[in-house]
């Protein structure tokens, strides 16, 4: 499967956790071997749980699998800029690569505001590319909050 | 009870994760009405979960518990200054107030690196009152680090 591809799972994740009545935000996690071995949408609301994002679930769910705090390797996709906590919690478990979607000037914890990867407390960097599939990422997130006006 | 009070109590989680071999770090949050809703240490070796820090562990406990994303009027003591992750899910959470004992240089992100309370995308900025009870605080965290060396 090509990052493509992996970007089409995350968005699909994205449109279901919309349909949940969630923010449209959806991510998937890849193991070095390429295959997917976690994938979420949103569910802050239906846990009452404030850090159920995308990422945070997906990393969670991936090293409780794998029963290891650390995922050297692991690629994550996500439709939307990380928040501070999730930017910080993909440097603890050492995730290698993220690719993201749309941008969050609003609550990005990556490129914006907090920019968790590039202070050494983070103590690990992975390599981040943005932009992939931010149109339909973006489309997803501005209907959703248009039609809840 | 008395904050100094509270953070005894944070401090016992604190001693007990240690006990567990975590790193030991404690924390306590507090209702609008002085009661202590959760408690937790660390329990990210246990749990294999990166997010299982005293802090991230608490706030989903008392979440979960009021069936609400957020905690207004909530107060969060923990034994030492809460990193990037920690710092944002407690914006998220809208917490009033942060109690911390012993300061992060290496891995905080309140006072240090990624500051996360300074920038607009947390959207919430609790009041933060540092140094509680820090000399016990990190003579906890200096023991257990220097008994694995």
């Amino acid at each position: 499967m090509v990052f493509k591809s992996y970007m089409s799972e995350a968005l699909e994740e994205a449109r279901n956790a919309g349909a949940r009545g969630e923010v449209p935000v959806g991510a998937v996690l890849v193991s070095p071997e390429g295959e997917i071995v976690a994938r979420a949408g949103n569910r802050t609301r239906e846990l009452s749980d404030p850090s159920a994002h995308a990422e945070m679930l997906v990393v969670r769910a991936a090293c409780a699998a794998l029963g290891s705090e650390r995922l050297p390797g692991h690629d994550l996709y996500v439709t939307l800029e990380p928040c501070a906590m999730c930017a910080a919690v993909i440097a603890a478990a050492r995730i290698r690569r993220v690719y993201y979607g749309a941008s969050d000037p609003k609550s990005g914890g990556v490129d914006h505001g907090a920019c968790v990867f590039d202070h050494p407390q983070a103590h690990h960097s992975p390599e981040v590319y943005e932009g992939l599939a931010a149109q339909e990422a973006e489309a997803l997130l501005r209907d959703f909050f248009a039609s809840r006006r």
